[in-house]
């Protein structure tokens, strides 16, 4: 699944209104110029009538420059009504990652980018509070301290948004942040926001998923990771898990089993979008797992 | 798990305010007469400070008849202002089961049974349709069809009231009936009416659970055993599971893969049920399940 | 995942030492037939060099028939070195199930096909005995006694074989039928022959495995689908799935515990197998899952 | 389920043979003494005839000291010729943690212990790398260097013993430690040596699971965290889990998948030993999770 990003190589997504040879179209395109395929997924939305593929091509094999590539497929895309994307895997994303007090997410995410497990590049971590700052910076990456006051916010953000912008961040990650997202950024960055709730939505949307869990009796907790947009914890789903609970488990309890659920889904979405596995359609998404 | 089943036993299954002692009084006064648990289970909610405890004691060590066991258990359950009832395990449960037009719960149920999988008797079935008669007559079990004309449903749940009734059912399970139980037999039989609802509850209460989980992108899909209450879907949940589903599931793949969590849930609920391993309190149950 | 199926159409399935534009020519002869893909997978294993594709085709699209598009796709299919099937699938395949004494594979496996969830033709159960007849016959199935007797085998799997030819089986599934097949019939029906062996092979292959699970102290216990080759439980496997159990389950529940995931894994290997989602290379399997 | 480490709480963990009255009599002489119950499992082996039981007591329920329960109940559990353990919650654990190079283990062990999730106390790291010094004295826990040479490891255990020993650790685990302990320390040890192994024993016992797994063409991956016998591998199985990979993943991708599921066992497993929840007897053990 990952040989692709182990050895020189460009993925190519795209996705456009269903036809006959689309797959023909761009395989050849692709082969005409040496390239070949070391991952490959179409989805066809039948009852949408919409296409959507994915391909890893080993850069090594290609007899054109990533440059040359996307001049000559521009043409193929907009005949076909492609909206496209190609990528050289190379070229680490920047991800810059938000959190509040809770380590769980945050550290989980470290630790799978200083082993090398996560390819991307964090050029730093935002948070209200200081208490985890010693963490991110032991990993020699810088730490913004940005309280951000209940009675206005809004200076908080634009603060947040300045870093973001000046770390040049092509991803964010709300890493357990328990902020609500001002509008504005949430349509500023659609697509490229990601966020974990804590609940397996749509079940708790909202505020204190585990107490309301817990009064509701249910007999498995789960954590959704997905893109944020306007409407609070209603954007596109990328991941979803469930972990089993019990009469036993009173709300700490479900509070502790579910951190786990939520430092695994966040880190598997956020990798499958790193590896531009994920195309949002509407407010659903293909995601490309293997 | 099920040694209890295998030989003569009787379940004990207590609740009552958590107090020093419960457990000394209840297992000292089995002990007394002789009583060999095989499974014992307590919880306690700390919270609540409420108790639970579920025995199974073996039939062949005590002394004392059930009859003279339950006379000579009366006061001290008083004393601890209990909730008590104490089981025959030979004397199966009495199971109606209600289904409609969908074959799988039935079937799996049917065949549970007949296997000896699942420790109970079934004197009939009810289903506003003809469809399932031959399956539910093959089994030798009566098949009573019921229609509930949309414009009035009354005379319809009268005649299943009566059924009920007349075959002494101390259970009823709504095999994904798809009729909503009027309020008056909701309350009749409650702790004894059990429904599968098709989705991971409380998501997606009410109808078309899978065009709504599809429109809403989820990764996961799920089934919830429940006590019926008059609250639509809002009763105390028994047991729920999930199975994941992707990009490439529309609609009527989510219905048969969502099929298969429906019947394996709710068997898991009904054998819960049977065996006495469910004690409900508020809109919350304590399961027992090992 | 099933509209394919749904509507009229072709799978193309074919596996070929991987090189540049394979997935062009293959797409683009489908194209120029008008062909639309309503699911496309490919695999390359780049360690091994091999190259796997599943399509399903509209048929309606196509403006060829069946024959034609065979004929025409051969020489393609030869100059790549490709292994390829290319099914009708309203042709259902012919499925003979063989059985021992326990009912729940087969009941499960008779279930899914009554109920048009598992598509295929079952023209005949054959056991080693009696006691599932009534079962089989009632779903208007013939029934084949075919007593194996301990000492010599030979006769009987002769017969075996000859109901399993007069009945043109294309797929033979042993549905717990505990009785090791001779390794002319496995090699005869190499690729066509299912099994469901109750363990998570290679733990505990050969016999009593829920036993040794116990002995062992394992705290999952579970079933493989597998092709059946001359060693014993050693063949390509296609499913697998796991259930936990724990230290209160002794050897009957774990037998218990265990027929649920084992019939779930066999329909699910079995419906891999029925859509042409599984390849054998070596003894490995793909398994194009969606 | 945590609540008895929450306020101060006695863990009391008996097994003896079973008879008629053990729980009337254990139960009896804690509620005379003021005892208050906040969690109690009882299992009852039959096919052994051997009974377990944990109570988890308020501190400050009980009427007598620490000392006093221990010296009054002795002679109770010498009657019932009982194993017993009853510790002081307050007073956690010492805990050696051995690692080689792979840091996901420890440093997931870590931060639940920074965090507060593990109860315990963590005197020292020793590992046969230089590699993972940084990341354990960034938490303020001593790195002990201690490396293995191929030919003689006598001495190099000889002194991971004396730092066991000087740190008294009670239980030392194997975070991913990739080194076979001497006989004599895992006899020293039993009970307190606690593993996690990279395979679904008892598949894949040895070197190089993943591999195998791999070549097998297994559908799931797994781990298992058990204690250490002199037997490889073949220790009391404490916690298992499994992950689904498929035909797309190679043998690195397994390992990657894998490292998720090996450090969610080991702290499971581990935080079942450290609130004595697991009793082994024979090759087996009981784990009351909740």
């Amino acid at each position: 699944m990952n040989d692709a990003q182990r050895l020189p190589s460009y993925t190519l997504v795209v996705s456009c209104p269903d036809r006959v040879g689309i797959v023909a179209a761009v395989s050849r395109f692709v082969a005409d110029r040496g390239g070949s395929l070391t991952e490959s997924n179409h989805h066809t939305d039948v009852a949408q009538g919409w296409f959507f593929m994915r391909n890893v091509i080993s850069a090594k094999s290609l007899s054109v420059s990533l440059k040359e590539f996307r001049d000559e497929f521009a043409p193929l895309a907009e005949e076909l009504g492609m909206s496209w994307n190609l990528r050289d895997n190379n070229q680490l994303q920047r991800v810059v990652i938000l959190a509040s007090h809770a380590s769980h997410c945050l550290a989980d995410i470290l630790h799978r980018w200083k082993s090398s497990d996560l390819a991307c590049q964090i050029p730093c971590v935002i948070s209200n509070h200081e208490n985890l700052r010693s963490m991110v910076e032991w990993h020699g990456i810088p730490f913004h301290h940005v309280p951000v006051p209940k009675e206005d916010k809004s200076e908080a953000f634009r603060q947040v948004s300045e870093i973001i912008e000046r770390h040049r961040a092509e991803t964010i990650v709300l890493a357990r942040y328990m902020q609500i997202i001002p509008p504005q950024l949430c349509s500023e960055y659609a697509g490229r926001l990601i966020n974990i709730h804590h609940s397996f939505l749509p079940s708790f949307i909202g505020a204190n998923p585990y107490l309301r869990a817990y009064e509701r009796g249910v007999k498995l907790i789960g954590a959704t990771c997905h893109y944020v947009t306007e409407d609070l914890d209603e954007g596109p789903i990328i991941e979803q898990d469930v972990i089993r609970v019990n009469h036993s488990c009173d709300k700490d309890d479900m509070v502790r089993l579910g951190r786990d659920v939520e430092q695994s889904v966040l880190s598997r979405g956020l990798r499958y979008h790193l590896e531009d596995r994920v195309i949002v359609r509407g407010n659903r998404t293909v995601v490309f797992t293997s």
